[in-house]
């Protein structure tokens, strides 16, 4: 299983509105057959395990991370495909809560005469597929805060200057984590001042371009932006106030922007929560967001943040600095959120260290 | 070698202004006695270690982490006490560059037929006393900067609350700390904020309590805050200008304060150079500042900081709270000054993490 969800990890980024699943088929001691779920959610992993192992695959056992499918969407169902196939026995880290499955590939499986066993590695699974089972329980995506802060938690000085504060290998990481995120979120502060173009430039990735997604409730943003100007090339939408001015949303569709409008928050912002749902119905299950410090303050002050990455070089900036997470109303310690460090990685001279919001 | 270096270390915070010195005497093989220095600096470690080895320091080898001092001062010179020892042959791992010894322990121990190698572990050693080499080199004590602060680098928040950020395990190794070094400082905000008594509390420590030292430009500290009523069990000395009024000088120095007066800096502060001159001719040679953020503001751009300790918790306060480090001037992220991180450890749920200047 560990193996499976080593595969099913590959997909992390690539799968979306599907889950990344990994399967791997056994037969008298010896692998068979490994599948993860391609580029796009098609094929599942399933099948390009069950294909691998051929006629080897009677008799044998089959490991999958997310109980398989029941239903026929684009392709017929896996449970039926491990059935035909074959397969004697069955062991699955996690039941899907997509409520076309939701126990049915587990039912089919078992009247087809197999044995099946649920709940191998259930926390590791349910780790690595956070953001489908959101965008299924919650009606929202996974959401990343990634920042690249000085000792002191600064992300600029106080002229606005950032780059760069984390070194080449720790902004090669940052790609790495585009990769995996079906998108990528700015707030308009970090698009306008930074122009940044959102896309991973690793070689031999991305097999899919993330989704650019920028908060922007006035459109202040320029249609001749990095983001704006090659929209038709790579996915890119703004999410922005739903009175905005027919004529600019209108601007920015002809550029190939898709443009989500939602009612304004008390402060005036897109309201963060319907935004997320209705990321969730476009099928986003995975959001990394980048920055600034209003968005990631907005983010905490609502419990949205899933997992935190924060990037630190050794140096400092000063009091007068951009801070990473800008004010969201506490007033004592003892109501600051708090985090669990899960790693700690030395990443050339600067700090990784990844959080997760303790339940 | 590596042994004397840790006998030495035991002396830190305790034997100003005498460097902490470790030795190791070793016959046939064995160790036959083992000194570091004392309290207050006397008896010296290779008096300690002679008397443990007794007749078999005759033909002996002695490692000691500095060289032997040549000098009648309260007790003998070390260097003449291993020649009458019979010690054969000694291993130094620095000079001292105290104006009194600057070789001629080494010319002593030399003159009398022992084999003399110098520089083992020099580096080791070096950065071991960098306060007493500091303090003889630059008339200024070595100046470690305690940080404990939240994930964006909070030590509080808006209103002041800072009790507690980290955990009870980082809060006792901070303790630790104090017992460390030879004295403590803090400024006039942190000491009207948080009235501290800036003791060492931990069972059995210290030996010899670190000396407090408040940096007040105006007298702004309250003659019944702790420090100053405790100011006769404890030493206590205050750093202010020298136009402060005399009554008031007076009223401090009354209740046991040591009051040190310098001319005031630019922005009004008692400046930092001539107050670090004066506490390195007191015999002060290693300093922890323990905040609050101008003070270490201050000191980081007078580029006064041999060694900053970062204790992280995994929180979030947000962009109103309080800064670990106030602005001190910079305009772009190429000015921000850059450290090198020794030592990153996992303390409970905080992380502590050691930086050096880079030469």
């Amino acid at each position: 299983m560990r193996i499976a969800l080593g595969l099913a990890a590959r997909g992390l980024g690539n799968t979306w509105p599907n889950p990344a699943v990994g399967c791997v088929i056994v037969k008298d001691g010896r692998i068979v057959g490994r599948g993860w779920t391609q580029v796009g959610g098609r094929p599942h992993a399933e099948t390009v395990a069950l294909q691998q192992a051929g006629e080897s695959a009677r008799g044998a056992t089959a490991y999958v991370t997310l109980e398989p499918c029941a239903h026929h969407g684009k392709t017929p169902p896996c449970a039926e495909a491990l059935v035909s196939a074959g397969v004697s026995r069955c062991i699955v880290a996690l039941e899907d809560p997509d409520a076309r499955v939701a126990g049915r590939g587990l039912t089919l499986l078992r009247e087809a005469g197999i044995d099946v066993a649920v709940g191998y590695l259930r926390n590791a699974a349910a780790e690595l597929n956070t953001g489908f089972l959101l965008s299924r329980e919650r009606n929202r995506p996974a959401v990343t805060l990634k920042l690249a802060v000085s000792l002191d938690g600064r992300i600029g000085t106080h002229s606005g200057d950032s780059k760069w504060i984390t070194s080449p290998v720790a902004r090669m990481r940052a790609h790495l984590l585009r990769a995996q995120h079906d998108a990528v979120m700015v707030g308009s502060n970090t698009a306008l001042q930074d122009d940044p173009d959102l896309t991973c430039r690793l070689p031999g990735l991305p097999k899919r371009p993330a989704v650019r997604i920028i908060l922007d409730g006035r459109l202040r943003l320029s249609l001749t932006s990095k983001v704006v100007a090659t929209a038709k090339q790579t996915p890119t939408w703004i999410i922005t106030r739903e009175d905005v001015e027919p004529a600019r949303r209108q601007a920015f569709e002809d550029c190939g922007v898709e443009v989500i409008a939602v009612e304004p928050d008390e402060a005036g912002f897109p309201a963060l929560a319907p935004a997320f749902a209705i990321l969730a119905e476009r099928g986003l299950t995975r959001i990394l967001v980048e920055g600034g410090g209003k968005l990631a303050a907005s983010l905490i002050r609502a419990d949205l943040v899933d997992r935190m990455i924060w990037f630190r070089a050794p140096s400092v900036i000063g009091g007068d600095g951009l801070p990473g997470i800008a004010a969201f109303g506490i007033d004592t310690v003892a109501e600051a959120p708090r985090w669990q460090r899960v790693r700690a990685d030395i990443l050339g001279d600067d700090l990784l260290e990844t959080f997760i919001r303790p339940l």
